[in-house]
């Protein structure tokens, strides 16, 4: 029988791999035959001896969007070299050549870096990293670069990228040097250029495994292969339009009646709100988890979530996997889970289809068909430095994946088992989930944690655009006091998902930032003011929906993504592409934030002329501004030229007259607006500067009206 | 061919393997038919599978003290049943049973944490560990239980440690549960008892391996547990007399001439040196190192080394490892070095003993015949998170071994690679070293890192003693000015190594805290009375020198660590064994420094009474102390009943006088102190508390002078 070339590579990896295992060889393999195959337009694809059978692209659970990566710029060559691999005792090595000081972005939800080169970066699944070494509840083996292509490393393992550093040793003498001066301070010693920038790699460590596929996105940009990339991994989630509405969570503890008291008087006092979360509280067993309503607290749950719709009112579930043994599902799922318990409860085996049914049809009948409108998967990223917290690396489940593999997959898997349950009823979903992966563009998930740093959150959000992931720098707490809330507040109705969560407090923050007089039922002197100054800022997030759908629309059409950093439209200007702390929103507005207790911050512009939202005065590129921390408003710029659809703001985006616009017009109007809405296109608002009007083209079943245009 | 049980293990594990890279089985194969073996007295080991050629125990290159093991009290059985071991394609998974409540110390050098039931700790080596997950520049496979036994992984990797949280999966549905109030605040979540200590484990995740062997030494206390693993390392290390003076590690760039008056300065105004220590800037290139004396600072390094030593001061050279094009050994070791470079400098390949010669034999010849008396080696310990300062795990070296098994080992090999050359000249050495591992109680070689929070400085103090390492808190800066350098003295002169690094300040930190000004020479107002309490702290580690090279005795000859956690001592006192910041030197010195900015501190005595160094005050077992922050003095306890030797302050243990003892009783004087020099035993006191005089028995070369006996 004729091998080809992976058959090839597949016995001949398991053959060498056997004899390491032997002890007859401690040498190492090295494929140098590697090649790029084509795969889809501008997708090319590598093996390296014999993957592991799962993996995030062989077991994904999402279709790639096909035909718009036909749409999008042809080429014809992979932009670089195919990778060398090598096979060892201790797994898959993979090379590929770095040019001369090109930038690594990506790796996922990184907190603590934008910029990778020189780094080393392990893909480990953390929840509670610490500090600057890759390890993240949502790490992901994919990078891109500023030379405009992006790299998967397709593999569930803890994968170890030297993105740079790693240097093959000298090969030659050098005659006598002098250091001269010697360094006597660590900043001297550390400032030393230590990187020779030239034939540089990266090299990639895959543990535990005799082969990888690496896969290739061609730009030519970055953005294109970021949206390559998301494409490939089935194009970007378009969440329902009350998903981009506030969220807010109740208290753990609280009652179908708090509840329903809370959300009157969110109505009373006009706090928008379009989807109310309940915390753990819902359930009879909470860690680990019985999935059954408590009926002292709920005891009708489907009223309950009957009358959350007649307000307009979208219900979001909080839950973790691990299944208590109380729960109804729990003899059904005990063959279908791992051999490591948490919390006294089973670890669902995600992997496998038949435990994803049990586990969604449960979910699928005592609460989709209630009308729950979406879950807040918890604790599924391995906090398992925390005490046991969830299931070790060398658990083993029955599909066959070890612990590790399944930290890499738990949560897009776990995702996946809620979503089918949507899909199957044909209804459409957004939640919250703390963990994530490969491919997760098309997951309707958002991530968010229990880190709280704002930086950290924001860099998140930035970091999150280079790997088709969305994130949700979520209000929980403001340890820096009222203007604190203020500030993460702003950040938070301009991320995917704007939510505040009052798990712990039986008030709403702003009535009272003091936990205990909070829940002690004390509200602050003065409340009101601070209620006033959060009723803007969400009203601002109601006026940007449509903005908003756009952006999404565009996710889910070609892969951009809505919120991301400024390297992935200004990748050449050293000064913009490593900002951490700003990012776009859509094509046309720039967020720069401002943080509590820092003395205000400063933005470079990028190119283009630029207006201020607020004032709509005009600055120019390059321009360095200054913010102070009394600033009252988040620092939003609008690309001048830009034609914008400000929504009313209203109670929810149920509300009828959520679809009423005043368009603005910044400077000359020429980039019209168009919002897709999730039934096709449905609105394009241009303006002609020379007539000074504007015109709008209405389609499809969602009629907005039009009730002023106003240049700025 | 008939197969022992090893060899079929053997035979099996690589078959297995093979098997499962080729991807015919996902399973897992589990050995449950290893057993204890008796190896030497009270000491087990237990093959699973196929063990990896190079591990701590298989390479190791000192030998076990056999016959002092065969004097500890015999134990006839293992302490605990065999372990149970897994193999898949992960590697191999070792369980080992926990009793109810049994709590584990050790995994070498922590700076978290003190107690590890119930947390996960990897052994990776990582020079900048950030969080309580295991992490260290000294990580070590080893642990020990307050039920009085300790347990090796003998292996290179980076292995996992699951501390008795990770369970099985609950077996049986329970019925319907109730979560009653349910927490709303993270404490009240994270509070509640999580841990089911019944049936709970400890699980060994040991990557990239067939088979590993377990080492188990019995008690039967925990002391005597770390005392057999200390013997079978090859028993502790005996500094010579001058390790234990006071070292002063010069500027980086001073050259002979600064040094020489400095030390002039140090003996003229009687601070106390006996090593003074030369950084980066004695060698013509440093990152990487050419390990070439660098002519205009040092015209004659022979000359420079041989003038120290006539004024009774040691030489201590700085380097690293990492080997500059320029250096003289760099065509030798070019073929004797990892494929990986560091600094643009060669990686040796310490595993292989070519390298070790080549690289020893340079330094015998080029440093310790011109008189050098030990070396600090520095950057060997994986810093490879800081931009390359390290080379990566996936690294070959000819010897065979990857990068992570010689990052495991690296330490080790190198401090042996100095060492050997000074046990060929018969000369004895004590040193620095950035990084150790398993086995290294015979090493003369004391931990120091770049880290630098002085609660974690003493927690490492504490913890290095579960696992035969030393430790050095150095005193390098002190961020909260005069006191912090005044407390951080106080906890280093009571450590293995007393040391200040002034690497980049020209005059000695007393003299002027600001970095600048001291460089700039302007020298703090007053600065004589810092100095002078700077010189009382440095009197008390010679006073206590003669005490200090007793304790070391002991732990040369029967392994008990000469500064150690109280829990060693009390590990049945739960208030007593998780004490991270105080510690016992020798058997009759408890010391629980203070640390700057803190309001003081309590320490709870542990059994027995203790009297007050200071003023030889009375108090009792159990008593809480309180400390102010205004306490001039360390708190020192001396068990009631001891006679302590106390030495005349002298410029250095060269000076006779050193030999001038002034003997203090402490309460009834019961407990005689015997003092065994290197030579073998050479002085005891004691105390006759009826006649009211003690007698003093002395032997061997080194004659002492007893001056006075003081009752306290």
């Amino acid at each position: 029988m004729e091998m080809n070339r992976r058959q090839l590579g597949k016995a001949v990896a398991a053959g060498f791999a056997a004899s390491v295992l032997r002890g007859e060889t401690s040498q190492a393999l090295t494929f140098d035959g590697v090649a790029w195959v084509p795969l889809m337009p501008g997708v090319w694809k590598a093996t390296i001896g014999n993957p592991e059978r799962v993996t995030p692209v062989s077991s994904r659970l999402a279709a790639a969007c096909i035909e718009p990566l036909g749409k999008m710029s042809s080429v014809a060559q992979p932009p670089i070299p195919a990778p060398v691999g090598t096979i060892s005792s201790r797994g898959v090595k993979v090379e590929l050549l770095l040019e001369g000081h090109e930038h690594i972005y990506g790796f996922g939800l990184q907190f603590f870096s934008i910029a990778h080169r020189g780094k080393k970066r392990v893909m480990r699944v953390n929840a509670d990293p610490k500090s600057d070494i890759g390890d993240s509840h949502a790490p992901v083996p994919f990078y891109v670069t500023d030379r405009g292509y992006g790299v998967l490393i397709d593999t569930a393992r803890y994968a170890t990228f030297y993105c740079g550093e790693a240097r093959s040793k000298p090969d030659a003498p050098l005659v006598a040097s002098d250091s001269g001066t010697v360094p006597t301070s660590t900043s001297d010693l550390y400032g030393k250029t230590l990187l020779d920038y030239q034939r540089a790699k990266v090299l990639v460590d895959v543990p535990n495994c005799t082969g990888v596929d690496v896969y290739l996105f061609a730009g030519p940009t970055m953005l294109e292969a970021v949206r390559r990339y998301n494409l490939f991994s089935g194009g970007g989630v378009c969440p329902p339009e009350w998903g981009l509405g506030f969220w807010y969570r109740a208290q753990s503890n609280a009652t179908d009646k708090d509840i329903s008291k809370l959300m009157q008087e969110f109505r009373d006092r006009k706090i928008p709100c379009d989807v109310v979360g309940l915390e753990p509280g819902w359930q009879t067993h909470a860690y680990s988890c019985s999935f059954v309503w408590h009926k002292e607290r709920f005891p009708d749950p489907a009223e309950f979530v009957k009358e959350m719709h007649a307000r307009d009112l979208h219900v979001n579930l909080w839950e973790h996997a691990f299944i208590h043994p109380s729960s109804p599902m729990f003899p059904a799922m005990l063959k279908l889970s791992g051999d490591k318990g948490v919390w006294g409860g089973l670890v669902p085996d995600f992997q496998d289809p038949q435990a994803r049914k049990v586990f969604g049809d449960y979910h699928g009948n005592t609460c989709l068909d209630l009308g729950v409108d979406g879950f807040k998967l918890d604790e599924c990223d391995n906090s398992d430095y925390t005490g046991g917290w969830s299931f070790p690396e060398l658990s083993r489940f029955p599909s066959g994946i070890d612990g590790e593999q399944m930290h890499s997959l738990f949560g897009l898997r776990y995702q996946r088992t809620l979503w089918d349950q949507f899909e199957e009823r044909k209804r459409s979903t957004y939640g919250l989930v703390r963990s994530s992966g490969a491919l997760a563009a098309p997951y309707p998930f958002v991530l968010y944690s229990d880190l709280y740093d704002h930086r950290q959150f924001v860099r998140a959000l930035v970091n999150s655009s280079f790997s088709g992931l969305l994130w949700c720098p979520e209000v929980r707490d403001a340890p820096q006091g009222e203007e604190d809330l203020i500030r993460r507040l702003q950040t938070v109705v301009l991320s995917p998902l704007a939510m505040v969560n009052g798990w712990y407090i039986t008030n709403p923050p702003w009535k009272q930032m003091d936990r205990q007089k909070n829940n002690a039922g004390e509200l602050a002197d003065g409340w009101e003011n601070l209620e006033n100054r959060c009723r803007q800022i969400l009203g601002l997030r109601m006026q940007i929906i449509p903005y908003l759908k756009s952006a999404f629309g565009r996710y889910a059409k070609d892969g951009t993504p809505p919120f991301r950093a400024l390297a992935l439209d200004w990748p050449d200007i050293p000064g913009i592409a490593n900002v951490d702390d700003a990012w776009m929103v859509g094509d046309r507005i720039l967020v720069a934030p401002l943080f509590a207790g820092e003395p205000g911050r400063s933005l470079t512009l990028p190119p283009g002329d630029w207006h201020s939202f607020w004032t709509g005065e005009l600055a120019h590129e390059g321009a360095t501004l200054h913010f102070g921390a009394t600033e009252p408003n988040i620092p939003l710029f609008i690309k001048t030229g830009s034609v914008l659809p400000i929504a009313a703001i209203t109670n929810s985006t149920a509300d009828v007259n959520s679809r009423k616009i005043a368009v603005r017009i910044f400077g000359d109007g020429h980039l019209p607006f168009e919002l897709a809405s999730d039934d096709g296109p449905s609105l394009r608002l241009t303006w002609d500067a020379a007539a000074r009007r504007g015109y709008v083209q209405q389609s499809g079943p969602r009629q907005y009206q039009i009730n002023e245009w106003e240049r700025t």
